[in-house]
């Protein structure tokens, strides 16, 4: 079996199996996303969050977090199974385009290709310590507006990547059938679609690059390499 | 020129170059990581950090942070520039048997290929809003003693990484050279090579999978949606 035809059997597979994820559903958010990649041939998506507030607990998580609470905000996550790296490629240049700068490929030994699609966002922060809580209420309050304003960024990036993708898969698709469009449409079509970048993807933020960020330098900090334990 | 050619002389354009980060030099914690790669000819580093506590402090970060301090523990990172597909994939395996599992390979137009060593772990906890101080001090060092443990388990990773590194490297340059070996060897030499994983390597978590975690879900918890503007 070609590898074109060994990743349609896969997609069909994948695809066809139950949700399997605690949910058991895709989250709302990202149902248009997932539907934009699973219908184009050279994707499918393997999991996928949207993005959530956790309160990891201290009796729940006790094994782990030695009977801390903790309170997070993770964001957006999304794990693509590529045909070929050219597809990984286009996605990881959406991905980076609208702000998800740790996106990253994989390729496994025998050429499995996998796209995951990564924020620098986040929010950790510890509540209590052996059962004792170490915050007040309205520090609690401060954060949850905290972590809602960086779900309601989050939701934003996610929408940039939607319409950066989209854009990129029309432009993929016109330049891979530009002869046949040619001939039955004059030049009108390919020049109305090199006018579509500034349209449909112009929140996506060009200026970023994840080549080499040392850290996610947006934040020009003080930076201290080790704290005394005795603060 | 080929490939392989402008790999070398970008390498050697690369690290011909001044330092150019703040502190100008590599963070002791890598420098025998950062060197090992370097002295291989299929990679180069092109920037790292060991790990780093920060506290984003609301004056001076007062433009982006809108006036709050906040205290951060940034994991080790590492980009490395590859020569080959295959050379960012077996750096690839390594870092996410090592437990660093948002590792990733970015491949650009032109076939510049990056890896990027990226961790989990994090902790990102505001302190202060409109410079009113939100938390106690001793809310303030028992968030230290956290980012010193995450520290220390952020050096234990970036050792495992070495080990592992280290010995794929071995093991590769053997298979590479097999023949050779067994003509002078016999085949003794290359049944020692095969006990070496569990020596070097021993560390090596392989039961972890970077493949599809939705999130990274060592911690049980309690996933909240949304939490209420209003708590």
């Amino acid at each position: 079996m070609d590898r074109s035809a060994e990743f349609r059997r896969s997609k069909a597979q994948f695809l066809g199996k139950a949700d399997l994820s605690r949910k058991g559903s895709v989250d709302e958010d990202v149902v248009e996303l997932v539907q934009l990649l699973n219908t184009r041939d050279q994707f499918f998506t393997t999991s996928s969050c949207a993005g959530r507030i956790l309160l990891l607990d201290g009796i729940v998580a006790l094994k782990k977090a030695n009977g801390d609470a903790i309170l997070k905000f993770e964001p957006f996550i999304l794990h693509v199974q590529c045909r070929q790296l050219k597809d990984a490629q286009l996605l990881h240049s959406a991905a980076v385009a609208s702000g998800f700068r740790n996106s990253g490929i994989t390729v496994g030994k025998k050429g499995k290709t996998m796209m995951a699609v990564r924020s620098t966002h986040s929010l950790e922060v510890p509540l209590s310590h052996n059962g004792k809580l170490m915050v007040t209420e309205e520090y609690i309050d401060f954060l949850l507006n905290i972590a809602n304003q960086k779900m309601e960024e989050n939701k934003k990036r996610i929408e940039r990547f939607y319409n950066c993708l989209q854009h990129a898969l029309e432009r993929e698709t016109v330049t891979n059938s530009h002869p046949k469009i040619k001939e039955k449409n004059n030049s009108s079509y390919t020049h109305k679609k090199k006018r579509t970048p500034e349209k449909t993807c112009g929140k996506c933020i060009t200026d970023e690059n994840d080549e080499e960020p040392e850290h996610d330098d947006d934040d020009p900090g003080i930076s201290v390499n080790i704290f005394p334990e005795e603060y």
